[in-house]
């Protein structure tokens, strides 16, 4: 039953992840779509290309750091994180595609949750410092805020 | 000997992994060549940096896959089937090379691949879910017939 | 305490990966601010895109190779060699920035590191290998011995 455990701790990022791989093998669809009809329209393979790298650029940062923050303090609030950043993703890639290329979206999306995301990580490296040094285990709180502080997310 | 456990239960995909990065850089030292020779000829160099482009935008998704399900289900299967990609990437690579830019293979690959790892991990979790609100652990056939299936990724 | 126990191995790895994050913020918004001034200095675009682009495409591979090695030998090695690789990134990133379009530098960087790690992993394996059939456990040496290696990382 060890395996289990290790499961037992990180199954709710492996489901954001299966559901961001999911999104990203839905994106590389549009790409491969538009890239068949590239002679009859060279803006819209570009402007669906460009928003599929600008996605996939960030990608690695978004999967490192909701991992840290899941694995150092609590995959609940870590995981919800992550199902917000995809649904900012996904309104990113729709609005890119939207738009005329005179008036794209920026490079950066989803600052507000990678921060989150690293202030977990953050918090669950000084609460795991406190408790070598001090012997001192505020985790319990800790959870709790950060479980709270997640609805702050969800802000538009 | 506690270390020795958790590299017990990853080695073959820390393997994997390896080899992969070893592909990566191969990969990049071909662009690095062709970059040098971009004057001569441009279409060489545009086919080998979007050859690598399309590896690399896939790569983090490949790697996140992999070790889900290796940590999830079981690493032998997981691994087998991350040496199949890596072959499989290899004959994408060296395919783009050899092909007239009108005839470029698609933007994805490995989607057999990909879709089997998610499976290993949708079934990994199914599995720690039954455990723990049922108490059967089905563990040892789910690993058998994994490492069953995993024989059907070589038909062509 | 058990979630300590699991921080406790990679807290390095961790703070190593957020420096990392800040790194790729940092330059996704050198990236952002050129694309807002694109019409008038088209160049500078282009040469902070193509360094932003280099630096994302080898990300995955650095952060996969890091955290092998940091979890298969020892963290503190990795971790130094991560701050390494970072600095010469920060480093390669703004060399590409102040060179005219013609001699920009290569697209690989940081081999030395990459190379480094790799090497970690694999003995971190042999070690393993070592201690499952033979039961011996040089870990203790190896530890030693590759925190003096990385050592060599700072000559320049």
């Amino acid at each position: 039953m060890e395996s289990c455990k290790v499961v037992e701790n990180v199954y709710l990022l492996v489901i954001v992840t299966l559901i961001s791989v999911l999104q990203n093998v839905f994106f590389a669809q549009k790409v491969e779509r538009e890239c068949k009809n590239r002679n009859m329209n060279t803006s819209a393979f570009e402007r669906v290309s460009c928003a599929n790298r600008n996605c996939m650029d960030a990608y690695p940062t978004f999967l490192a750091v909701m991992w840290c923050a899941g694995v150092c303090l609590s995959q609940a609030p870590a995981a919800f994180a992550g199902i917000i950043y995809l649904l900012v993703r996904q309104k990113y890639f729709i609005g890119y595609l939207g738009q005329s290329s005179q008036s794209t979206p920026g490079y950066l999306f989803g600052k507000r949750i990678i921060f989150f995301l690293s202030m977990m990580c953050i918090i669950g490296i000084f609460n795991y410092l406190l408790w070598r040094f001090y012997g001192r285990d505020y985790k319990e709180y800790v959870e709790t805020i950060t479980g709270a502080a997640s609805a702050l997310l969800l802000l538009p």
